[in-house]
């Protein structure tokens, strides 16, 4: 076993603070990663706050993972000492389900093996990415690039896939009017990726305070949805739309901003259950449907073609005596657009 | 002008009552048709009782038509005196929006013209199919194959296409599992088409009541809703559920039986909206449809792969004098499965 630094929430009320939790022996399949950087998704926050459930505790989150191999099992055949790789949100499937053998164990019918707070193999419970070391199947190991910056490497594997996702199985791509909805973490990424696609991007944000960025970014268009105007001018417009926000929202007016056959994709979900109309999904032969993260196979494809596209995240990087203060601005929506945690500051317990 | 025998309604709470309605002359592009068999929908009842919103009185309601040319405007190619022809739920459309140029015109964005309750370019308000006579633009009329028992395929106008056109877009076939939900008119025809497209169909109804005729009608499995037990067993079952029920159902206990990738379509409306939790469409990448009966060269396409499967609808052929006892019926759920109305027995007023 080995004992790695990290910084964990003891509750779901009091801040986060420097620990240490024990990896388990590098098995045959395994990789020992040294994590390098953590990105830091809201649904860390989520987790530990105990939004989605209960949580055991002392817990360690981070699902944003990008670190270089330092140990390999026995039988590890596509990873060696020295590789840049990376971890997402699930560390094990079940492997067995029609969804795992189809290659889509984001969808394992069994419920797969999420990078913290689960129930790993072993028994014991999955710890995340706040932390200086993971062992992992290699079989759940990432490739990064290195043309990728490092740093902005890590939130690829969770707001990279989980938007990049959405956008290849629902044809964005020329002629397609594709409309992202919220201009946080994964949002940003869903105006680069749809961009590159060669989609025409609209962004539709509260307000229009980060236009500029979101023009930078690859947006053609950008709107505000605090202005009722907006809701009537792009009525019947797009041809998908993706929801990036996990407040509620009223469904039904955005729904009714698709066009024929059009998708509206939600990868953000509130608590509560939207009410929707269902007149709104007859107009228009609509569709609400939701995505979770990709698989693996997709997200090693997600990164390549960030590698080729030269496709990374705009992160603010922090030392980890910052992170409770980082989570206050996340939740206040205070991050242009990612934070990530640089490991090395992980302070010895 | 013609003045035709009619059933009507007086207001949103008397019974129908015999009357007699003028129809326009017959234009150049015209096509008067001696209606001789009229389906009676749900929908009808719920226009007249204004359930989705006021209507002008007296109303003539009926979308499912079946008749014989005796009449055609100069302009008039296609239809000849003596044809069997058809007409469903729209007599025409802007033909101007995208929808109407991509021959999607039951979505058009300007509004169709309603066979009934709507406003015609004339200004007056269009009649529906419960009386003698009907003049249609030949755009809007269809031909129904001799083969096809005439009473029969009154209701195929709405019933039929209303479930046709969402099996087909959505690609029920040879290896797919497709569940109705409801054995009521839509119902019984969803399972004929599934079960004639080759996939394998499954009927979730209330009870087990009709597993008989659902058998019958092709159904490989039938189960009861009103049993929990229904829900746990099929659990990430069907690749696309068709819902022809139009009262409030726990959608996402539905949703939650779609396999990856699946669609659940409801072809019937509720009058308030569905409280989805969108959990339940990240798992399996699911999305949750509507559908709106189908364009005019689609209801063609159906008449014809009637014709060609030997399909119809199992009807109960009724005088005009127990129309009103009829929607009583309806209202009900009770009949097996759709009404149609034998328009030689509208009185003389």
């Amino acid at each position: 076993m080995l004992t790695a630094r990290a910084y964990s929430a003891p509750s779901a009320t009091e801040p986060l603070v420097p620990s240490t939790i024990e990896r388990r022996d590098v098995g045959a399949h395994d990789v020992l990663i040294e994590i390098k950087f953590a990105g830091i998704c809201h649904s860390d926050i989520h987790t530990v706050r105990g939004d989605w459930g209960t949580v055991p505790y002392p817990l360690t989150v981070g699902h944003e993972i990008a670190g270089i191999v330092t140990e390999v099992g026995p039988d590890v055949s596509r990873y060696a000492v020295g590789d840049r790789v990376g971890v997402g949100c699930m560390v094990n499937s079940c492997r067995e389900c029609d969804n795992c053998r189809a290659g889509q164990e984001q969808y394992c019918l069994n419920g797969n093996t999420g990078t913290y707070a689960s129930r790993d193999l072993d028994g014991t419970v999955t710890q995340g990415g706040y932390s200086s070391h993971i062992v992992v199947n290699e079989d759940f190991v990432l490739r990064i690039p290195g043309s990728i910056d490092f740093a902005a490497s890590a939130p690829l594997l969770c707001a990279g896939i989980t938007t990049y996702s959405p956008l290849r199985h629902w044809n964005a791509g020329p002629g397609k009017k594709v409309a992202i909805v919220g201009m946080g973490g994964l949002g940003h990424m869903a105006v680069k990726f749809a961009h590159a696609m060669g989609a025409h991007v609209t962004v539709l944000s509260q307000t229009l305070s980060k236009e500029e960025d979101g023009k930078r970014l690859g947006a053609d268009e950008y709107f505000a949805t605090s202005d009722p105007d907006t809701f009537k001018q792009l009525q019947n417009r797009f041809d998908l739309i993706v929801n990036t926000v996990s407040a509620v929202i009223d469904i039904n007016a955005y729904l009714k901003l698709l066009a024929l056959d059009g998708t509206l994709v939600s990868v953000g979900a509130p608590g509560e259950p939207l009410p929707v109309a269902v007149f709104s999904l007859f107009g228009n032969r609509r569709s609400f449907a939701g995505s979770g993260i990709g698989s693996i196979g997709e997200t090693q494809e997600m990164l390549d073609y960030c590698a080729e596209q030269g496709i990374a995240c705009d992160i603010e990087l922090i030392g980890a005596d910052y992170i409770n203060q980082a989570w206050e601005r996340v939740l206040a929506s205070d991050v242009r657009y990612r934070f990530v945690i640089d490991t090395a500051t992980l302070p010895a317990v």
